[in-house]
């Protein structure tokens, strides 16, 4: 994600805290970290192009132990965590995973976690951070609610590509063959504790393998990297290229609580009409009714890899941004997300992007970009 | 603070946010940036050790840009803020600034902010994160207290060294010899608009410059290098060797929410006998009561600079754990914290130390390790 030459270290101290993968993809020759919810997380190992074509031609497996769960548990605890999201989850069943928002009081997106539901009084939101344990801690107090909240010893990887699943039968059996979207089952692999879900950043199809144990981490990654040998595995990280292709967003980048979820597109996370209590709902309404004044779309670029992640653009003499910009190396494209005002965001719509090598003509395309019409 | 010689990169991306000093420190040649409250934040210029010297024979200048303030303002502000934390702060006056611990309803610290009184019904929580923002947000969702919460535009440097006096004196005149520890006033340096504090994280005298407008961000690091240039100013950072020779903590490496205020010695921070209510009053009572079974120390270790940092510890046949380390070159010493067995936590009392090149003698001294003792 450097738009720069120049190449920064990365100080590996203990205030940041390490996975339990972290020794593992030092051995396996990480190059580039990030820092995500206190952790820190590979971002690359060959580079960020040769580790897309890896996952989208294989398999990468990345460590994402930074996407820290927040667990609520308790008798108030389906009650409780519907107060987080403006997302109904009445209807999520045992076993079953749900994307949500977590908002504000000014309707504000302040996380966008999966949840899962692991008993009818527990659950999870996994890729919350630290934030969201002492923010659900700190509403909890004057709530009246019997939870209970914490983050437990659980450090997530995910498998992802389009022989995950090739790996995953290797791995783990037949009964993956069963495994639905969106849906998770507990399994031990050896003794080692986890919960597989079907779920992923990635728009491939892959897996989320939650470890229960932080102890076993080492021995779980060489598990899965030699079970993923014949398959041509590699090691990778959350790639970006991939994910905007994609369509995913990423919060903090894209979105954050600046931002409501119909700005975003999200509309279908917010069940306003839903008989149910949470936070920010008050705001959400009156945002419904009053409208928004600002769109996120998907925009093509004209030229090869400009620097324009996160600069100003013109569009009928009105101002927007961007955010997340990539080159697409296969559908040989730059492309990315940008706000723009709400009356101009539709199809077609030109704009200039004022990067920082100079300016670059786009226009407002349909996501997913890897949506059949660009395969065709 | 690596202890290895392999030196991965950092992620240059805009998911973590990018400080007002960001281009002025990569432009003075920043080598290595952490990540501090997701926004990136230099680690050192030269190298540790030589950026070390510089602060203690001169003065070096600090993008801490990521010690973010959480703004607590309204009619109950004052009442608000105390809830929050165990620390009377009833006394403090308009123009105080007190360090502060945040606790958890288990008497956990989950932050130790400096807190700036600004008015009678305005404080800031400074080194206070996002996730303090989030925090207070969710405890005044039900407090029924008249609050508001915000993270205002406040971008703080740090000008520390025995020479930071002198800076500061050509830089804003006369008025900062009247300025006494811990206290802080307004100032316009050509117009870009400060609150100046003496205070910092060095042991050195030193000075925290809160610019609140970060668009001139640039403009104010440059004129403050300027006025510094006949003293001898470097760009620096934080620096671990020298705030571990005065006896000063990191949260989140020496404390975090599993330690409680006793363990770290800081009892002057909690005062369970004023008449005032806070989070986990009763879970501190508690502790006050039963006492504690560990405590935090400071420790000289045999030899020259091991790896030490968070390993295990043996003593008189029970366990203890490092926590910071490192090799002082003034003192010729490797020195650092541990926490130990209460019982076992006394002046001279020797230690194994299992470092990660094998075992170090070690035995507890008084801190902070700069003390006259070692001077003379």
């Amino acid at each position: 994600m450097s738009d720069r030459p120049f190449e920064p270290t990365i100080a590996l101290g203990h205030r940041i805290r390490r996975s339990p993968y972290f020794e593992a993809t030092l051995r396996w020759g990480v190059k580039q970290f990030t820092v995500y919810n206190p952790v820190y997380m590979p971002t690359y190992f060959e580079s960020p192009e040769a580790d897309y074509w890896k996952l989208i031609e294989n398999a990468t497996l990345w460590d994402v132990a930074g996407e820290r769960q927040v667990e609520i548990s308790g008798p108030d605890a389906a009650r409780f965590t519907q107060l987080l999201t403006p997302r109904d989850i009445s209807k999520c069943a045992v076993g079953q995973a749900r994307y949500v928002l977590i908002c504000d009081h000014n309707g504000g997106i302040i996380n966008d976690p999966l949840l899962l539901k692991l008993a009818e009084d527990r659950f999870w939101l996994s890729l919350a951070d630290y934030d969201i344990l002492l923010r659900a801690q700190g509403v909890a107090i004057n709530a009246g609610m019997a939870v209970q909240i914490c983050e437990p010893d659980v450090s997530p990887l995910q498998l992802q590509g389009p022989r995950a699943h090739q790996i995953m039968l290797a791995l783990v059996g037949g009964w993956i063959e069963d495994l639905k979207f969106y849906r998770f089952r507990e399994f031990e692999l050896d003794g080692i504790p986890l919960i597989i879900s079907r779920t992923g950043w990635s728009g491939e199809r892959g897996y989320e393998l939650f470890l229960r144990d932080g102890s076993r981490g080492d021995e779980l990654w060489e598990r899965i990297m030699a079970a993923g040998e014949p398959f041509g595995i590699a090691p990778g990280a959350p790639n970006q290229i991939r994910r905007i292709e994609a369509g995913l967003y990423s919060w903090g980048l894209d979105m954050d609580a600046a931002n409501n979820p119909f700005e975003i597109g999200l509309d279908w996370l917010v069940d306003l009409d839903a008989d149910i209590d949470f936070i920010g709902k008050p705001a959400l309404q009156r945002i419904a009714a009053t409208g928004i004044s600002q769109k996120l779309v998907g925009i093509e670029l004209d030229g090869d890899a400009a620097p324009c992640q996160c600069v100003p653009l013109s569009i009928s003499g009105q101002r927007g941004r961007t955010v997340s910009t990539t080159w697409s190396p296969r559908l040989e494209r730059n492309i990315g997300f940008a706000y723009l005002p709400i009356a101009l965001a539709s199809n077609g719509a030109q704009m200039t992007v004022h990067g920082r090598d100079g300016d670059v003509a786009a226009q407002v395309v349909p996501t997913p970009f890897d949506a059949p019409r660009y395969r065709g």
